[in-house]
């Protein structure tokens, strides 16, 4: 049912350090940073050949991710997005399997324009999991 | 310098029930469970079309993941590895950029048969990252 792993989201206390970090200590090809105010992000993609980490930063007074960096102040992995065909039914399915589905249960539309979810983390060994309909 | 993502990572609390739920609950390729006595887990390997996941279980008293799964009793993402043409100009490089490498700075033997590194994760944004070498 989940496809490719579409992206691993970072956290970051200082978005403009994390992506020169990316570009010259680890020699990645870093993208410019986008403004995400529906998600309370702005986010900077760093392309790999075979996924993308998205390198994330509070934006606005509601960001989902402001909480995370109280806790976690460094940094950290705060997400990863794996792609399904069908966002429904792969919701029902999972549900029927006892995973829990954050807020409404419906799919919103996310930063990339594309339908998603998220599976709560206490389900999936205290990892946040984005589902990405492709 | 970093190549492709090779794989996420995961502690996990019940190394049958997170793979179980992973082929189940995911629908994703799941392979059997491996002892990796010298790097003290045990691992089973999801496959998902572009890269794979690394569940994580303590192996033996001194595993390396028995301290994160004490802090993260349900689990969570430990670390993530990019893969590198040179591990050796790939470290001197981070270095001297001021990343940090952990126990001796020498690559060992990783869970692959391949040299692996680990990077500090305070100096990237709380993650820790792994090198290999491909």
């Amino acid at each position: 049912m989940i496809g490719r792993l579409n992206h691993v989201a970072i956290a970051v206390p200082d978005l403009q350090a994390a992506a020169a970090q990316y570009q010259t200590t680890l020699g990645a090809t870093v993208g410019p940073p986008q403004d995400e105010p529906d998600h309370g992000v702005t986010v900077v993609f760093i392309e790999l050949p075979n996924t993308k980490i998205e390198l994330l930063y509070p934006l606005g007074d509601d960001s989902p991710i402001r909480g995370f960096l109280d806790k976690n102040p460094s940094g950290g992995i705060h997400h990863m997005c794996f792609e399904v065909d069908d966002i429904i039914a792969a919701r029902d399915h999972m549900k029927t399997q006892g995973a829990r589905v954050l807020g409404t249960g419906e799919p919103k539309i996310g930063a990339h324009g594309k339908p998603v979810l998220f599976l709560h983390p206490k389900d999936f060994n205290g990892c946040l999991i984005e589902l990405e309909q492709i």
